[in-house]
């Protein structure tokens, strides 16, 4: 017997990440039972989303137009900071915070030799051409602390220096509201090393 | 600043149970940064199992066509049980321990007069018509033990009663590999009430 077409959905909804079979089933049935016109306006966009959505030609991040709305805002250029994320999400993080009024630049990944992952897959060259433009007057670095961020963030603070933009970095420590000893030990040296005058 | 397509695209996937804002947002960007077709075809699986998949004219489980599967298939109607179900969910996961060879009947809910759901919403109409044909010697209720479940449950046996054909229920108890200390009372009611001898 072939494959139903209900089959068929419950397959193709574990493309999404973090869905097996039975959360599949499940968000199957409810769809079938209570949802059928929300479906139909998912799968609509789902198509459109998949066809349209690209990158800012500026920073990088997904949108379907050329420039981001981030970009095309004049005031968060006027800022002259320029905030480098590893991902799209990473740059909704700290937009989420609303502490920061620059612009930003999306690797879509961090500097890997053994995955082939090397400085033009993730952008370095485009950035440092914005960089020799002269708008950004300060690059802040917010990439995770992990052996491929470190070396992404060491390629990125040379070509800053060549240029003369100063360069920073969000501080690595302990989260507000974490306890002290449930927090890793190389957070811990993070935080040590990082430590301020009171 | 109207709203952009990945922004609607995360409102609607948070169409689906159990997904909120974070999670639709991971969603989105798993999808565009490494599954834009696999995101396209279930667009089309979508749309298609939305606007196709309708209920079974015999046995109200989901399917696209007029009868579905196990309604096609002749072995099982010689079988002569018919197992009632409270949802296709339901029948799934009947149906995945291979216990069973005979047909189904999915209500799609149970009686509830408060929220308006009479004998004709779960189709007991239906159901009576096709007690009524003959073909069916036993009905197994597979009905959950809750008080909707167990009103469904009386109102299904009168029906049987009526046309003599005899009624079993699915035995309720502790489940296999389930620890005693952590069994609700309720459950362990149901499991002494129905002790067997040994």
């Amino acid at each position: 017997m072939s494959q139903s077409l209900l089959e068929n959905l419950i397959e193709q909804l574990q493309c999404l990440p973090g869905v097996g079979p039975k959360t599949a089933q499940r968000m199957a049935f409810h769809l079938l039972q209570r949802k059928r016109q929300a479906g139909k306006e998912l799968s609509v966009v789902l198509n459109e989303a998949m066809d349209n959505i690209g990158q800012c030609s500026e920073c990088r991040n997904y949108t379907e137009l050329e420039l981001c709305g981030i970009c095309q805002n004049a005031k968060r250029a006027i800022d002259g900071t320029l905030c480098i994320v590893e991902s799209a999400s990473d740059l909704a993080a700290v937009e989420q915070s609303a502490q920061f009024s620059g612009r930003y630049f999306v690797l879509h990944g961090c500097l890997s030799p053994i995955d082939g992952v090397g400085p033009s897959e993730i952008g370095l060259f485009q950035l440092e051409q914005m960089l020799e433009n002269g708008h950004v007057s300060e690059v802040i670095l917010a990439l995770n602390p992990s052996v491929e961020g470190e070396a992404t963030s060491h390629y990125i603070a040379d070509i800053c220096k060549s240029h003369n933009i100063s360069i920073t970095r969000i501080a690595h420590g302990i989260p507000v509201g974490g306890e002290l000893e449930m927090v890793d030990s190389s957070t811990i040296t993070h935080a040590l090393m990082g430590r301020k005058q009171f």
